[in-house]
């Protein structure tokens, strides 16, 4: 069997390739040599599974999409107060370059280019390497290849960058840059001049999507409050201008770029990146948008699509044993603080005896850290009811098998295991 | 046993008692008569389990927090076209009550003044009751109890009610209303007078956080399509001049009311209402932001914090029968694109044969629509390929079980039964 | 002989005759009943010469031109300061009926409608008079005939009069206004109704032209400091969102209203008023407009055009009698500051010894207040260097001809009669 | 005798002497090297009459004072039309060194930083000369000295000028600046740094005051339409954020640099400047200010202060000869458009008949253009009435003597030579 997933993504582009309106992006001049006509879609699930179709191999330059991914370096690597105290995280209600700053000084969030600016003149200098250099290698980390710079894109660009050189004399006029603002704004240039395809894309996205997690090599890449800023920013100022008709109709944290690509990153399940030169006025994809828009409609990728949680996760209660004293309960589905709540409010139906409680969690396919902590403490208070507490867990997702209270849970393999005893 | 939830939330509001800060609110004169030490807490789930704590009993005015539910409420009347004709969805970046309007004339979103004017000038009349009364009887369906107005309080800001009649003759004078603004405004702020506790704040957030179903009744309220427009909009403007410092540190879509109120939604998860009176200098109840942000950070209530779904959709995976011909899959926990998606990849490793496919559904929790679409097309294709396809659904989620391809499957109520035959 | 000037103005009515672009006000019904095609133009000098030619003594409404007279009102009655806590002095930028604030939530300047609507607000009430009635009153003893309301225009303006109470009411939340917003905002628009001819207008503009008195009764109407307010508003704020260019190109004080007249004033030399209905998007009368840019580049009425004053204040000085001890100087033209410092400039010519000096005022044709203080200073010093010092002052310009330090001077008629002495 | 003026000038200094407010432009780090303590104050009469009190000796940068002059010397080479493209003329409303444009993207007007850098670009570059060289040449010109360049401030200020390179960046990105601009902005702030004394200013300011001729030599330097430019802009943009403070209570076109100066030119009238290094936080002189407050108020130079023209520009009117047959007119006063209206008028009682009109001006202080053209059209108007015209003109103003229908006018020396014929 084929998976149907790109035949669904091919479905997308053939949609949306008689679009023919916008035009290259002119500012930059090199940029204006593109082929507006390539089109390319991809997605990449939380565990890594990539799907990729239209002109998936064809490389182009990162421009404004490396803003979150630097906004995410330097947030790993200074913390969040010290980055705050330079950019702001609010959105603008502006243009992506605009010549403006908030009233408090600090450029209003990272994703306008005074704050990726900001950003990058942050980036903590190390092995003597270039500030842009250190974020190649970083891209390059999460997209598991190794990227190269577009030294054409690059050098055009730098001829041309009176907007920027601008903003960057703004910032050092105000004291939130601290040195030379040419040299900051050429490390700026050259980080959005880094070479990826829409799988790259999807791929630094998923690390994203997964909790900071890159789930091909199980290796934590960036900390999940991290992860959270970051998407919060994506998701409140990616868009520019229109963060609120973002929001209602997409409903997925973005980032687009000049070149023509959009990347959207939904948390917990999936990130989508979209390619095709032509561009609105502004500034984003015409094509690109377009099947984001799509993909959101058609398959309920909505930030506010909360999927109601299992209302089931109890499986089933049965008692059994002699007259009936043990008591057990086969959970199943993923076991967060919604679920978590309502188990404990079932448990709250056992009598104050002495009587055992088998809990058999083989089939909870996640446990989530607020889920595990109150799950444990409700078997502590089962306890000091009196109970007698037996779990069955084969996948030992409750690791140590201690109670809050420190009590040492019987952990068994399966129920067979736990009868036979 | 009990419940800790409680417990948790009377912690919640220890911690937050000795802040004395802020001040009662002094614009409505009849406000200024509140206790200012009340403070109440509550929750729901999204299957309707209420819990509360602190004076959870007290009634106060509701004020803004009314803005979300009549903006549902002529959403699901009138549809979102005809809404958006009049009240944009943007963050304004200003104070809740200021007399300004975007560059097209309307209002920049319903969750300011001037949009929560106009949103209320859209009520449809019918029966000849008044706009007022008709969301009182919607509230009160939300509520699940009939609902009263504070005519001491109403009386009170109709008397100094001059900014909103400013704001209520700036919209008629460029056409947004088309009405006397000064019936209009009456009415408006009779809507905001309608009183309600902390419980029956989350009863009502409890509908949005599950999609627009009352979970004890089972009865649909609002269209999917209403929630999801209404918690972005309460997302991205609800807390008026710092939108993107709400979503990144609480990150819970709100919307609070002068008279102490907050309540907080997330979507498929919880809704939470905090209340006491003294305000700070937003307009905002100090104790009950502080109360907010620390259910954020304790229990994971984040919007970004999107838990990493399943990666074990398929529980256990084994060939039976002669030959090793029949292949059963034994699927957990909830079926969406993610998981879906998932499946169908595994799916693919089935060779091209006539051999028979078993699934077994009876641990899946939930099944959403676009998990069921693509599961069924899955299903489809396993058939092209020759395989005889067997379904276990005790429950029987796949309805008519059919597939896009009409095809009708074998469904069976549990394994044993199927392997009688 | 006739004057050339009545053919001037017929020449300036004739040269924008043709234009017929611009539109009539629709935003006020009555107002679009008015005949396009009327024009009229007048002229006022300072001592109360009137020219005026077209539809000389058609009466229309006097709309925002009543604006200047209502603040200097208020000025004379109470004073600048308690004007200016109310109302500030600065172009705002904006349309003239903006409803918006300055950031200390006065009104930006009496000019416009939030300006404006203050102003009638501080009228105070004597004699159980309404405020529009008693601006009735002053404007018509302004205009030296009595002004009637033009009930109509009234009548159709209050009823649709919605930006007019949004701004009321936004006074009203701020405090800007202290009683109730519908009877400020009725008497303003009432005071807006007041009929007047171009000719009453350049009356009325004649006084602020000659310093606050009726040349043609002598009497004072308005202090000196309240004129000079009121034309540095009307000049920096009159003519709305483009105060830089009406500066510039126009350079006279001015204020338009929106039945079709302009007037405007330029201190010590004219008052000039214009009417025509059409007009153009900023409400301003086309024909009008096009009229005054006409007269001040033709006539050179233009505030910056100072000219240059008289460098021979002194026509001649020569020395008679025995041994040429007695110094004669006969001046002429105006004595102000820059005439009376270079007199005594001439003066320090004179050697300290006991000669005579005789001053001949004849021909002086003004003294102001500065050159009379700067003359008796000198004829103090001269007086301590040792001279004599006689006057000729046939009208006796010195009044009590007493110096700083109180020397009764000697001051003949004429010549001959000090000679004979 | 001694003229009081330097007296009281001098006391003007003492009485401000006290006021030890403000402190040192901290900006540009050479500036904070001033004495603080210093203060001059200078007077130049239209005539060129200098009156200097104080250390009015000290040279100290020019600064933004410099943006006028330029302004004007751009105006004169390149006309009204080609600046207003680039510079428009409206009140800005913000800070001098505000970072932003107009919505037309031309800076609003060029007192403010963006608008004087634009203005410097517009120097037409000839004889192989820098910019700020050919600056430097034309003020030396005005100020009828060679002034030098202050290099250490100018090399102070060029190694943090990160403010005026972000606009010169801005404004090349909108196409308002069209080369490099960091040559621009070196070049805008070596034009700042020009060394002058408050005796510089008010000679380079008195050939404003004087319409554009320099008294002392004769010569025009500067168009009459480009001085008025220049003094409207003055006036409504010179003083920044408060034009509208400025002009009422002040009333004189003016502008102010960081390092201490102030220059205000009041047209055809005098010009002033006042030096003390001490700022305020919109950066102007503390004491300047108050300086140029008090001569303001002492001296009633006020541009609204118009001066009421004489009434009696006929001194004496008699008949004389055979029948009373010859009339005889005897002026004095300046003759502008006002005076001529009136003297037009007071013909207009001459019957029609072949009487002989004698006007005699000799004590005519001075003819401005429009006067003199409504002057010989009254004269063609009383021969086309059959009079005979005679003129007593001994300082032959009319030049050729010839009226609009080009008679030829008698002309004489004195009454007496006329009597005599």
């Amino acid at each position: 069997m084929q998976t149907p997933v790109p035949e669904y993504l091919a479905h997308v582009i053939d949609q949306c390739e008689n679009n023919q309106t916008g035009k290259l992006a002119d500012y930059i001049p090199e940029l204006a040599h593109a082929n507006p006509d390539q089109v390319a879609l991809a997605m990449s699930t939380v565990d890594g599974q990539i799907y990729a179709v239209g002109d998936e191999d064809i490389e182009f330059t990162i421009q404004s999409m490396s803003k979150p991914f630097t906004y995410a370096y330097v947030l790993q690597q200074l913390g969040l107060d010290e980055v705050l105290d330079k950019v702001g995280v609010e959105p603008s209600g502006e243009a992506f370059n605009e010549i403006s700053l908030g009233h408090d000084k600090r450029p209003k969030n990272p994703m306008i280019n005074s704050g990726a600016i900001t950003t990058h003149s942050l980036i903590p200098i190390k092995d003597q390497l270039e500030s842009a250099e250190i974020i190649r290698r970083f891209m390059s980390e999460l997209a598991g290849r190794e990227l190269c710079f577009d030294e054409a894109v690059y050098a055009s660009e730098i001829k041309t960058a009176y907007r920027n050189l601008s903003i960057g004399y703004m910032l050092r006029t105000v004291g939130i840059l601290e040195t030379d603002p040419v040299d900051i704004v050429n490390g700026y240039i050259r980080q959005c001049s880094i070479l990826v395809t829409v799988k790259d894309l999807v791929k630094m996205g998923s690390i994203l999507a997964n909790g900071g997690i890159d789930a091909t090599t199980g290796k934590r890449l960036l900390n999940r409050d991290v992860v959270r800023q970051v998407l919060s920013v994506m998701m409140s100022c990616g868009m520019y201008d229109a963060a609120g008709d973002w929001l209602t109709t997409v409903g997925i944290p973005a980032k687009s770029g000049v070149a023509g690509g959009i990347l959207g990153v939904l948390p917990g399940q999936v990130s989508i990146a979209a390619f095709s030169p032509r561009l609105d006025e502004h500034g984003n994809s015409v094509r690109g948008i377009e099947m984001m828009e799509r993909l959101s409609r058609d398959m309920g990728l909505h930030l506010m699509e909360g999927t109601p949680s299992a209302q089931t996760i109890v499986q089933s209660h049965y008692r059994t044993g002699k007259n009936a004293s043990t008591s057990i309960y086969v959970l199943r589905g993923v076991l967060k603080f919604t679920e978590a709540e309502m188990l404990l409010r079932i448990f709250q139906g056992e009598a104050v005896d002495e009587s055992t409680i088998v809990i058999d969690l083989t089939q909870i396919s996640l446990i989530h850290d607020v889920g595990k902590r109150m799950f444990l403490e409700g078997v502590d208070r089962l306890i000091d009811d009196g109970h007698s507490v037996l779990l069955v867990d084969p996948e030992q997702r409750l690791e140590q098998a201690r109670t809050h209270k420190d009590r040492v849970l019987h952990v068994y393999q399966n129920m067979d295991e736990l009868l036979e005893k």
